[in-house]
């Protein structure tokens, strides 16, 4: 190892202060040089030859190899997801960007909305630029030949968070129904009866595991299950927000709330707070992810860690395995979540009860 | 118009029908079928035939103006920004898909971390794909020549939310300098004399103009301006929450924080009441761009709406315009911002000063 240092070091400085060297001494961009010495078409031809005689006179020596080796290998990683603002997505693509190492790839991101023509015209694309493989939550009702497309043009496809079950193709993801039982089996340990489940929908993967996790957590400790007190569709903080008024206007009056994830938990803690109740006294509530923001939320979030940057960090070495042709079986891939338990969690005090709007 | 409608529908309707109709009787998806009919090579030759057989046999009329427009317009869209997860350059990019319409567009985002050599790899990554144009809110220390490369080979590069002294191109952004004056002037109209301003850096030209507004709204107002109560640095909820125990512990005792913007402000309230403090009671605390997040903090939050829909909406437009050849001058286009007053601030009271920590 330590003989290769040297040789290593050279080769990369060397190259680095040529390029810069040749964009100064002609007061042009790095950019420009760099296309020029490609024979980009990007670049009028008498300045790509300019920039050429200037390179042969400063001495630059085009790295061959190294070339070759960017031929084979755009360096594009696509990245496609519902919503990339959604911070339960960012820590992914954090992750995958930090293990893909940021300076050696160009990621191009796109959101599908669920939008199963969306998602194709991003593969569509990626397949133009010969991207080196897609990282992807599948959009509801995803054809598998808009996947295969891609595996059978050689971009190699890794799902996140979603899976698709006609398609065995590497799936990270963290397993939901554990996180949502062990979130749920928290509440029923400090003796709440009545728990309402807040924010998700039965047309994903990720949302009918969530379910499934907090029917039977409930069933287990021999509680009866209200479908009444499942509030569906919020996924957003916004969406907490407004199901609070839902929520704080049940008859069977919950003293807990199970929330789809830390944004629709936070989101109802406001709306809780604003009717004059206290999260974490009054009323319990649980999130899911412990995004960054959980800890520092007012009162801090109990919620459930589901292994985000986990998700991204494997997704992202699954694929360079993949394209280091590694022969390592597909399928899925659960990370096992864990619970953080902070102040938005307390015993059930049937004081509770007495505060309740109806 | 109404005698352009029916042309319009039958237009449509048919060729969706047709495209997806020989997908299925094919059993394969319509991703390849539109692939095949452009003779992509992404689809082997011997499938190619079969498709185009069957869309003869169909009776699929292939639209060639449609093709032919198509070819001039790749359709597809960058956009890069500092960090696409940060929800300011979300509310824009919502915007900016919105204007421009989702379902005709490909939209390929990528964060550039302020790192220049990232920002030159997706815009040369964009002029090979043939990219219509970018939407770019430059990197800091961005060389004119990088954008000067997209402008010269036909892809117009619209500013947003940070400008470029020396380009004068379409760039749409906020007034900073006079938004924050109007945080400032708000709090010293409640009798604070004592603010500080928590966040930014010198390093953007959005941050040295919200500093001088602040400084000069507090000249005009006859109030000394004290260097040690500017805290540099905080950009996201957990800056501002871990700014909450510097400000806490100045020894001026500030009863107010000017945010750079919302994320800081409500991270920076979050720490305040895990202080034991009320925000908007003790302390008044302002942000800056009126996410959708503000009106549902607790408590909700006085802000300075910054224009991000408006921003994002002129941007695309002016896109949209470039494309069309218009030759409307470029420059600086300047969203004046509005002051949003809620319960985050509060008149100054002597009691908060005893309340502090020291």
């Amino acid at each position: 190892m330590m003989c290769q240092t040297p040789f290593k070091r050279e080769r990369s400085v060397a190259q680095k202060v040529k390029l810069s060297t040749i964009a100064e001494s002609l007061g042009i961009s790095t950019a420009t040089v760099s296309l020029a010495l490609r024979d980009s078409p990007l670049v009028a031809a008498s300045t790509r030859e300019r920039i050429k005689e200037q390179a042969r006179a400063l001495g630059y020596i085009y790295n061959r190899r190294a070339a070759s080796l960017r031929t084979s290998r755009s360096g594009i990683i696509g990245v496609v997801v519902h919503d990339i603002m959604n911070p339960f997505y960012g820590e992914i693509l954090k992750a995958i960007e930090s293990e893909l190492d940021r300076n050696q790839h160009t990621f191009i991101l796109s959101n599908h909305y669920d939008s199963v023509e969306k998602q194709r015209n991003f593969i569509e694309t990626l397949l133009q630029l010969g991207g080196d493989g897609v990282i992807m939550s599948p959009a509801i009702g995803t054809p598998p030949a808009d996947v295969q497309l891609a595996e059978d043009n050689g971009m190699p496809a890794i799902f996140v968070a979603r899976r698709m079950e006609e398609l065995d193709l590497p799936t990270y993801r963290g397993d939901d129904s554990y996180g949502i039982a062990l979130a749920t089996n928290h509440l029923i340990g400090l003796g709440h009866r009545c728990i309402a489940m807040i924010g998700g929908t039965d047309q994903t993967s990720t949302g009918r595991d969530r379910y499934s996790g907090y029917v039977n957590a409930l069933r287990k400790a021999g509680i009866e299950v209200d479908p009444a007190l499942r509030i569906p569709g919020p996924r957003t903080k916004q969406g907490g927000f407004e199901a609070a008024v839902h929520f704080l206007s049940l008859p069977q009056k919950p003293t807990a709330a199970v929330c789809w994830n830390d944004l629709v938990a936070i989101g109802l803690m406001n709306g809780i707070s604003r009717a004059g109740l206290t999260p974490g006294v009054d009323i319990s509530v649980t999130g899911y992810d412990d995004l960054e923001e959980a800890s520092i939320a007012t009162p801090s979030l109990t919620t459930v860690w589901n292994g985000q940057a986990e998700v991204g960090r494997l997704a992202a070495r699954a694929l360079l395995d993949k394209l280091a042709g590694s022969s390592a079986p597909d399928g899925m891939h659960l990370i096992k979540p864990e619970m953080r338990i902070r102040q938005s969690t307390g015993p059930h005090r049937e004081m509770a009860e007495n505060h309740h709007l109806v």
